[in-house]
């Protein structure tokens, strides 16, 4: 046990994480952070962007486990803060009731959501953000794309693991997809 | 046909709603107001209420039609407006899906809804509304109870027509029923 | 008024409806029939087939009004019966909360829904069937498809209205959209 | 290790998940067994039954863990048949969307749910089910309430860790909260 473990309660230290993996799903949030216009038209998607050492651009959602003692509501503020800065003003649902539950599986092809390193099962969440977003983490940007865009093969084979087809269940469920 | 009705369209001049009200069921939609804290949970319901001349309290969801070319979002907006005034600054939910369906029918008992003038069917949604709210009718003022003000019989034997049971579903969708 | 009328409550002639038809927006529900294996996996989604005296070929979802006095999960039961057979036994669901609300503008283009005759809004439900289809009315058959099949380009372009989108919306929505 | 883990794959030693359940939160189903008529009404809810030593009379749902590499459907559907049997024919949602997620904590008062051994989240079905119950273990009965006798005070208070609050919301989700 560290240090760390004792002043953040549910941290996990990373030996006890990997061991844990192989023997229980672990509990995941996805937020697709979206724009809206006064009447909820989502008008925007945002996407991570990291670039690889090899120049490998790859998009992802807002994703993140959920730590022991800690809502799923909690956990979404924290992760979207994490990857969007503490002025995004995320607009967190009222309802606990995700649009849809993404597992990943670390075998391919059980579902249609991969994750090598574990079975992740998610909890997934459309959340309107209202203030300005500024990627706190050095390897990410954010890009807002269109609908159209978002669902496009060019967005959609820089996702990995499935997040492309979670996104286009996001943009079915807000009534966007084209 | 008046002049009123040629400047708005989906206005339906009032004989000619009566003449419909026995013939088709009536799109509606029903917007419960609230308050949210920034994890989203809810901590306050708005509710209207209307004072009778006989002094009789009653309380009433925002409530009302959809118009002929109207979206629902676009309904749902107006409404919210109607009653909270316009600075209210409503988050009108991403995705059409509704928390649930409620079906107001002539007859009492064959739903838990019943309006006498009218087969119903009405779209319900939770909406978070962020600024100041000033109801705008004569009629009306504005009263935010806790969710289990909102759930207590006394507030529940002052709604009207199934509203109450309205109340508690949404409060069940929000995870906020006592 | 017809003697059809007066057996048939909620019935409307077909003049009445025309002329309300421009006035209101009128409900209806949208029905996606579905075949589920034992752990509620979608195998298989039915489209009701038109063949037109030109050789044209549509795909159709069960979709029809829902009538005055009628309650949804009637109007679904009615519908499905009459497009699948008195003995398809469908599966309504136990929940009155649609998976969306498709709503049919009589102008293109206000939502990705279009209906030329009216302004219809649609109430969207997956319906697993448990037996066997047999098509009744003289110009539909019903054709299964697999999830892939389903969301393809060619079945997509033969579905009119804005259906081939709300096709995938329910595929989004069981976790089947490729 | 003992070789049922190894022939039981996603299985966890009780003193492996003993030290898991301090560091992570578990994943749960809850299922809310129901009967339905041929519209999808909700006529009676199942509810087990559980006497204690002493006497004492406890209701639950059919509620346990989601097991490594497990799908939520798989994890439902052996819940299921292991409460009710191997004969229930349990209609497995085809969309993974719960109605609700609980969060039961170990704290008491985080939220509604509690569970003094563990934090664990729960993804809530409503599962109509059309065979024959037949609860398998010894301890267990199973009673089926009419929503009526399911919201009663009565049955409520017969249920432990907010399980009675989670019954209220399946109920309020199919429309037949009283």
């Amino acid at each position: 046990m560290t240090e760390q473990t004792e002043t953040t309660p549910g941290w996990l230290a990373p030996e006890d994480l990997e061991s844990v993996r192989g023997q229980l799903p672990i509990l995941y949030i996805d937020a697709v952070p979206v724009r809206v216009d006064e009447t909820g038209v989502v008008t925007r998607i945002g996407t991570l962007l990291r670039i690889a050492p090899d120049g490998t651009v790859s998009r992802a959602l807002v994703s993140g486990r959920v730590l022991h003692h800690e809502r799923v509501r909690d956990a979404l503020l924290r992760h979207l803060e994490k990857d969007l800065g503490p002025v995004a003003l995320p607009h967190i649902p009222a309802s606990p009731q995700p649009f849809t539950v993404a597992e990943y599986f670390p075998t391919p092809g059980v579902t249609q959501y991969h994750d090598p390193r574990q079975h992740a099962v998610s909890l997934a969440y459309v959340v309107p953000v209202a203030g300005d977003c500024r990627p706190r983490q050095d390897a990410l940007d954010l890009v807002w794309f269109t609908p159209d865009e978002a669902a496009s093969p060019m967005v959609q084979q820089e996702m990995a693991g499935g997040q492309g087809v979670l996104l286009k269940q996001a943009l079915a469920y807000v009534g966007a997809l084209p």
